[in-house]
């Protein structure tokens, strides 16, 4: 006899809680291939539910190929496949997975191990680079997701526009207005964030030996997708006043660069901004040389101190500027929503790309992060994190100021989330300093991380994006007694 | 004197109501370059508000880079960046974005300007492959996404697993079980949609001369893929029994043919189903040969008649199957959740090249889509949805039968959406029969799409996805009256 046990007070559907328990018992091994099930009136009354209940259950259990069925006659537990119980996940495949791999890969930037980061409890942790989840606006969030689903219902789940949904296009190349980039809706392509957009322009338009500048110390994750791609890297110190243009410009003539990946606001790992002087030599200098520059304003509207200085795209007269956009560092890293604006051409061809690639971005986070901006709460929930954010800059700024020997330096940022520190001292090694800052309690991100090459330097990121303001006092503290612990 | 026009009852805050105001002036000329503003104080009176609101509309403005200010002085508007206004959409480059593509991409499937789709109203739409918009589950899935933003908060909404929600892939490995793919969470990585994993593999493990072999007709943006990736595309007729084997294992003594793509249900275009049997001899001559088996599972649970056939994967021994999964064809496309199973290695691989292109997929639709399938809703809209599709499916077959000519074929689908109709005929072209069904309102997909290389068939597929029964039967009517007019 089957003793299955249904609750009527469950809110899973009887039928369903037929098909589970059957399920169960025939993946445990109770009821065998070939075992009878007992009629489906017969089960009903001995489970005290309608016919129909059963009836239903057995025809889902048949579809799935656990039950054999014939018309008029019992059910029967079918055959399992042939082989099903040999499979391990351990076996061995008559692929190689990983010696098959495309030679022409960067196989180190693929294979290569994460180093495991270790989150130790109660520690004070200085390495995200993404909003404080604390200070999220999930609720309102929330709220614009519940009216774009109740105003646009299946439109926004459904195969969309491959260069993304419209109305955000609309309001991006709108709000890019206020740092006087004039752009339409055309010369736009949502990403899922910057990365994706990084991406696919390294696919369109680099080779194995295209030549692409980038900072060093630069964007980690920005260092590895471009090595993936190239063979060629020519990296470009960066001085306290941003890029090297000098040391750039000697380059450029030397050889032919194509591209050059560059971050002129708070520039992730030093937190440098650029002055509006050095942005237009920077610009005159690609112009000359033909080099298309990748801008990366993934902090553009995080600036607490100082007046605004206009991102590149705005004095792109030539349209060399590929400019790379994104949502994840003032709302929700989660939905990957960043964007591209560029020459109309090349937004057609990274479409094009995307649509290849992927058929249609997300649409309901598109829509969502429109329904969101659009309403105002983009806007007010920026000014709200403005605030906290500039406080903690201005904290952490003051305490390195107050607390650091005098042989260490560090930047001080005018907006974003990372502070750098660095020194030259062969005392001691990095691996050193972070395992010292492990025990007491802090975390940083080492700067070995952010060269392409190595450098000469001892160096490290802080993050003042996941740490409050009395987290950020003590950490600094703390990572002050170290430094002073080891002889300059 | 500067006009405002300020309304408290608005939901836009007052502040943001000024600073959209005096941005809008500023955009359309009607202040300029150097025009003082009112003092803080004068404008509040001016517009009965309070001074704070002027005075944090005037910081933000002056924080966009719209007006210039000094310390106890007037706001004046800032002179705007040089060359802005001489920016236009249309301006000529000094780079070519076109000529400029990476060489070693096949340019035709970038370049490529798509068909446009005529979309007549008023037609019979037998075009779309993508589940009704009108049988999409949108208000139950309204509420998944609010129970998980609820539960999971600001977890769902930042970086994640670049390997995808572990709940999901949890969810996913024991749902496989049903089909008898007994695989870990290890063996699984979520994608953006099947195109989205289809090109990880393909970027992993292919170089431009790897030979991939693919059904003829197949998924035409799974050959615009393969084709964009590699030059050496070996077709594979498929008959009324599916990938003609012997010919594939012709192919396979002869060259070395290193993947296969195909789809063993409801395949797309024809429909066809192939048998166990056939699917035990395949997989034999891949093992043989060492061939990659991409399983494109697409409609696996849109079974409506005759018994289950289990996937490829879950009698992959030796583990050379790599399957791919998706939510798009039953819950929401514009979701873009799939997923790939695979050996581990394999897995891991494409795993750290997910994360290197896009750090992470977007996790709020992960999460989402495994609240949804968690809570058993699910299981119930496939059972509903099933009862629909089966109804159309098999009223189009009967259709066919009634009302076609005699020389014309069209296959008789067990599940999925698609039919494929075909015939030898000189006397008529594809595009007059495209053109002739237009003119009575219906719309099919011209066959010459799913080819790699022409067939001497003429051939389209009728998707019935979007029409619901009376469409069907109008539609197939209307068709069958083209066909009898052509002479065979």
């Amino acid at each position: 006899m089957l003793l299955l046990h249904l609750n009527k007070n469950k809110s899973i559907p009887l039928f369903q809680q037929v098909i589970d328990q059957v399920k169960e018992l025939i993946n445990q091994g109770s009821l065998k291939a070939g075992d009878r099930l007992p009629s489906s009136r017969k089960l009903a009354a001995d489970c005290g539910v309608n016919r129909t209940t059963i009836f239903k259950a057995y025809e889902e259990l048949w579809a799935m190929g656990y039950l054999e069925s014939r018309q008029g006659s019992y059910s029967t537990v079918r055959k399992p496949a042939q082989f099903t119980k040999d499979i391990d996940t351990e076996n061995i495949s008559s692929i190689s997975w990983i010696l098959d791999i495309n030679p022409s890969i960067n196989k180190e930037y693929i294979l290569k191990a994460d180093v495991p980061i270790k989150k130790l409890k109660g520690s004070i942790n200085f390495r995200p680079l993404s909003p404080d989840p604390g200070l999220m606006p999930t609720e309102d969030f929330r709220k614009s997701l519940n009216h774009i689903l109740h105003n646009e219902k299946a439109n926004v789940l459904n195969y969309g526009d491959a260069q993304g949904y419209e109305p955000l296009r609309k309001y991006i190349a709108k709000h890019q207005q206020m740092h006087q980039i004039h752009t339409s809706v055309n010369e736009i392509l949502i990403t899922n964030g910057t990365q994706n957009g990084l991406d696919l322009i390294l696919r369109l338009y680099c080779t194995k030996e295209t030549n692409i500048a980038i900072g060093s110390p630069s964007y980690n994750s920005a260092i590895h997708l471009i090595a993936s791609h190239t063979d060629s890297i020519t990296e470009i110190p960066i001085l306290d006043t941003g890029l090297d243009l000098d040391f750039f410009e000697e380059e450029a003539k030397k050889q032919s660069i194509k591209m050059l990946y560059t971050m002129p606001n708070f520039q992730n790992p030093t937190g440098i901004t650029t002055s509006q002087k050095h942005r237009e030599r920077l610009l005159a200098i690609c112009e000359k040389h033909h080099i298309i520059i990748l801008e990366d304003g993934f902090e553009e509207e995080m600036k607490y101190f100082d007046k605004a200085v206009l991102p590149l795209k705005s004095i792109d007269r030539n349209q060399i500027v590929i400019y790379l956009g994104t949502f994840s560092k003032i709302l929700f890293p989660g939905l990957r929503v960043g964007w591209i604006c560029a020459h109309k051409q090349c937004i057609q061809q990274l479409t094009r790309l995307k649509e290849l690639t992927e058929i249609t971005g997300n649409l309901l986070s598109q829509a969502a992060v429109f329904s969101f901006c659009d309403s105002g709460l983009y806007n007010l929930h920026k000014k709200r994190i403005h605030k906290v954010y500039k406080r903690r800059m201005s904290l952490a700024i003051k305490a390195m100021k107050e607390y650091f020997p005098s042989w260490v330096e560090y930047t001080k940022p005018m907006g974003g989330y990372t502070l750098w520190v660095f020194f030259y001292n062969t005392s001691i090694t990095e691996l050193e300093i972070i395992t010292q800052l492990e025990k007491v309690g802090v975390l940083i991100t080492p700067g070995s991380n952010f060269y392409y090459q190595s450098t000469s330097e001892i160096n490290f990121r802080i993050s003042i994006a996941h740490a409050d303001e009395d987290e950020i006092l003590v950490g600094i503290r703390k990572i002050a007694n170290v430094l002073n612990s080891i002889k300059s």
